[in-house]
C-alpha cells in the first residue's frame, strides 16, 4: 500500500543535510516518490492510506552497524566485568550450548527492540545466521547477515558453511538480506582461517566483518604473535582490509593503522556504549574522521549495551569524544545523526538504497513525535533529536514502505507471547 | 487518597537495596504505610485507589541534585561551545533579558519534563527563584530552591535578596520546598560577596549550593587569584564547605580537594552530560566515592544536556566512568541507581523524607512498565533499569502520594497549550 505524508517536519540526511518543514513525502511501490511543498507532490498518484504527520518528524532509519541479535539471551547477565572475562568467562560457555530454536527467539525480540526504536537495518555477525534470515524475513527489517566463526585450520567446514549461507540468502527476503564473511577476530581465528575467509569473501564478491582492535590486550597480544604487527596491519597483510571490510570496535589504534584503514577505504562501526560498558575505552573518531575513514555507529549486542537502541548510541558518540577529547565542536549533533543512519548504509554496501530520505531511495524511515517537551523550543531539530530525543518518541518506523511497527505495537506479532517464551528460552540456557 | 499497589516488583533502594516481587505497597496519608507480602498489609487500612502493578516495577522517584530550571527556554541554543563562550558569549546575555514570565513557562515546561521521565525532587540554582517556587507549588514536585546569584561588594542587595526568598519559601508548598543559598562560583563571586553569602546560610541554617572546579580553566585561574588556592581550597579557607554544601561538577580536583571534601563532610553533584557537551571532561567519581564522599548526579540546565531525563545521567555514570578508569567494575549499575535516588536526598538533606522506598517515608516513588522487550529476560532488574531503560518506560510519578503523571498525562497541565506559550516567549527572548 502506498502512503503519503503531509504537513511533516523532515531531516533527510542527504548530500545537503536538508531540513524541512510541513512537507509532504509520497511512499510509492516501497520507495520514496516525493520530498517537498504539497503543491509539488504528484498527480498521478492515488495513495492508500494519507497521514496528517503535523508535529511530527521524517527522518531515515537508524542503521545499525555492528550487532549480534540474539545476544538479547544474555541481557543482563554477567556484568561489571572486561571484554576478556565476559566473553570467555561468561557468554562464550553459554553460547556453546545454545539451540536455533533460542537463537530463533533472541533474534525476534532484537528485531522488535529494533522496530520500536527505530532501527531499520543492521549488520549482524553471529552462529545461526540462517535462524537470523527468518526472523529478518518476518519482522521485514532490513539487514546484512554473517555467520559468525572462529577456529583455525581444523574448522574449515566453519567457512563452508558460511559460504553456503552467503549463497543461500544473498539478495533473499524480497532483497532486503545481504551477506558478508565474518571471522570473529585475531584472537580467534588461525592464520590459514583469515586467509580462507578472504578467498571466501573474493570468491563471492561479499564484504568482510570482523572485530578489531577492541582492547590494548588485544592489540599487544596481537604484536606478540604477529612480529609487531597490530591487528589492523595483521589483517592488511593478510588481504583482509578493502572498501568492503567493516571492523567493529578500532578502539586501541595508532596513527599506523589509521593511515591503512584511510589507504584501503574501510569502514570502522564504532561502539561507544558497549566500548564503555566492557571497559574497553573511547576510539579515536574525531581522527578517524579527519583522517576521511568513514565511521559508522553500532550497539553491539544487548549483553554489553545492554539494549539496541541507535538513539542512545547517537548520544553517547556525540558526548563522549566531547568529554575525552576537550574539544566541544568534536562530533557535531549533525555528523553524529549521519553517522546513525547514512554512513552506516555506506559502511554496509547500502547507500544507494537506504540511509537517507531521497526519492527515488527505499522508504526506510521513521516517523518521529516531536511533541514532548524535549522537542521545545522549536528549531535546532537535529540538536534536539541527538540531544534531547529519546527511542520511545519513534511512532512508526518503515521499511520499503512497509509499516513494521505503529504506536508501539508490532503487527502480526503477539508480543506478550513471545517475551514469555523467549524468557523460559533465557532463563532455561542459564540452567542448562 | 490513599493508594495501593499490588503485585508489584520492588526495588526499594533503601540499606539493604532489597528486590521484591508480587509486592504489595501501600500509601497512607502522604507517606508509605507498608511494603511487603499481600497477606501482611495492614487490616485497618481501604485505599481510595488500588492498583494491580503486574508487571510494572516500583522504585524511588529520582532526585536530580544540579540543575538550573528555567534553561529549558535555551534548549538546542549554542551549540558545541566550551563551557566559557557558552555561558559568557551566549547564554548570560540572554539571562540578562529574562523576564518572570519567561521563567515561569521556563519552569513549567521543566518540571512536565522532570514528572514524564519519574524525577520527583531537585536541587536547583536560578534567578527568580519565587517564581521557580510558584511551578513546584502547582507542579506537585518537591524542590530545593536557591536564588541563583553573583558579584561583590556592590551587590549586597542579591543576598538580602535571596535570604527573603529562603525565609519566605523553607517549608513552603506543604513543606516541599527548601532552601539552600547559592553563590554561582567562585570565578564569578568576590571574597567579600562568598563570605556575605557564607554568614547568610550560617544565619538561616540552610545549607550551601555552589558551582565549583568545573573545568581546569577554572581552577588555574582561581589559583593565580587565590595564591595558590583551587576554587575547593579558597571554599573552604572562606567557611563555605560543610556537610550542608552541595558543589556541582568537581571535574578538574586534585587528591588536596578531595581531602578536604571528605574532611567537611560535603556533597558532590556529578553532571555526566553536562560535563561532556561542553567538553569540561570526567570528574573522578570512582575516587571521590573511595574517599568515602556521597557523590548525587545531576543534569545541569537542559540548555547544556540538552533534557532533564535522569536515567540518562544514571547511565552515562555507569558507563562512562568504566571506559575512563579502565575498569569495568567503576560505578556498578546498583551504586549508579543509589547515586540518582538516595544519595540525592542526603544530599539535599532530605535522605528521612524521600530517596528510597521504606516504611514512613514520603510516598516520593515512580512506577515502571516493565513489559517492553529491554526487561527481559527477567532477574537483573536493577541492570536492566540502568542499562536498557528507558524514561520513557514510567508510566506514574507520585510525590507525597499525589499522582503527578500518569500514562504521560499531567493532570492540570494543558501541555499543548503551555507549550505553544512557552515556544513562543523562548522565540521571542532570542530575538529581544
Amino acid at each position: 500500500m502506498d502512503i503519503r505524508f503531509d504537513h511533516a517536519a523532515i531531516l533527510t540526511v542527504d548530500g545537503e543535510d536538508r531540513e524541512l518543514s510541513d512537507a509532504t513525502l509520497c511512499v510509492k511501490d516501497g520507495r520514496i516518490a516525493y520530498i517537498g511543498g504539497a503543491e509539488g507532490a504528484p498527480q498521478d498518484y492515488s495513495p492508500g492510506r494519507t497521514i496528517d504527520a503535523k508535529g511530527n518528524l521524517l527522518m531515515p532509519g537508524f542503521v545499525n552497524a555492528h550487532t549480534h541479535l540474539p545476544m538479547t539471551l544474555f541481557r543482563g547477565y554477567a556484568n561489571d566485568l572486561n571484554l576478556q572475562d565476559w566473553l570467555f568467562g561468561n557468554i562464550i560457555p553459554l553460547e556453546d550450548k545454545l539451540t536455533a530454536e533460542d537463537v530463533y527467539l533472541g533474534a525476534m525480540v532484537g528485531a522488535a527492540e529494533m522496530l520500536l526504536s527505530g532501527t531499520t537495518c543492521f549488520l549482524d555477525m553471529y552462529d545461526f545466521a540462517d535462524t537470523i534470515a527468518v526472523a529478518v524475513e518476518k519482522s521485514g527489517l532490513r539487514a546484512v547477515l554473517c555467520q559468525g566463526m572462529a577456529g583455525d585450520g581444523g574448522n574449515m567446514q566453519k567457512i563452508a558453511k558460511a559460504k553456503e549461507i552467503c549463497q543461500r540468502f544473498q539478495g533473499a527476503a524480497q532483497g532486503r538480506i545481504t551477506t558478508m564473511i565474518s571471522p570473529h577476530a585475531e584472537y580467534t581465528c588461525s592464520e590459514e582461517f583469515l586467509l580462507a575467509c578472504r578467498d571466501a569473501a573474493q570468491e563471492l564478491g561479499v564484504g568482510v566483518h570482523v572485530h578489531a582492535s577492541e582492547t590494548a590486550k588485544e592489540v599487544r597480544e596481537c604484536m606478540e604473535r604477529h612480529d609487531g604487527l597490530s591487528p589492523i596491519r595483521y589483517f592488511d597483510k593478510l588481504g583482509l582490509i578493502t572498501d568492503k571490510t567493516v571492523l567493529a570496535h578500532c578502539v586501541a589504534i595508532d596513527s599506523g593503522d589509521l593511515e591503512t584503514l584511510a589507504a584501503r577505504g574501510a569502514h570502522v562501526a564504532h561502539n561507544p556504549g558497549s566500548n564503555m560498558k566492557l571497559a574497553s575505552g573511547f576510539a579515536p573518531v574525531p581522527a578517524l574522521l579527519r583522517g576521511g575513514i568513514n565511521v559508522a555507529l553500532g550497539t553491539d549486542g544487548a549483553s554489553s549495551n545492554n539494549n539496541l537502541d541507535m538513539w542512545e548510541e547517537m548520544a553517547l558518540c556525540a558526548l563522549m569524544h566531547k568529554g575525552f577529547s576537550g574539544d566541544p565542536k568534536a562530533i557535531p549533533a549533525k555528523k553524529a545523526l549521519r553517522m546513525a543512519t547514512i554512513d552506516g548504509a555506506r559502511a554496509l554496501g547500502l547507500e544507494d538504497e537506504t540511509g537517507s530520505l531521497e526519492v527515488g531511495k527505499k522508504a526506510d524511515l521513521i516517523l518521529v513525535d516531536t511533541q514532548g517537551p524535549w522537542y521545545y523550543p522549536r528549531g535546532e531539530m537535529v540538536n534536539h533529536v541527538v540531544y534531547a530525543g529519546h527511542s520511545a518518541d519513534v511512532k512508526m518506523t518503515m521499511v520499503e514502505g512497509r509499516i513494521l511497527m505503529e504506536d508501539g505495537r508490532i503487527p502480526h506479532v503477539d508480543m506478550p507471547a513471545l517475551l514469555d517464551e523467549f524468557n523460559r528460552a533465557a532463563l532455561a540456557l542459564r540452567a542448562r
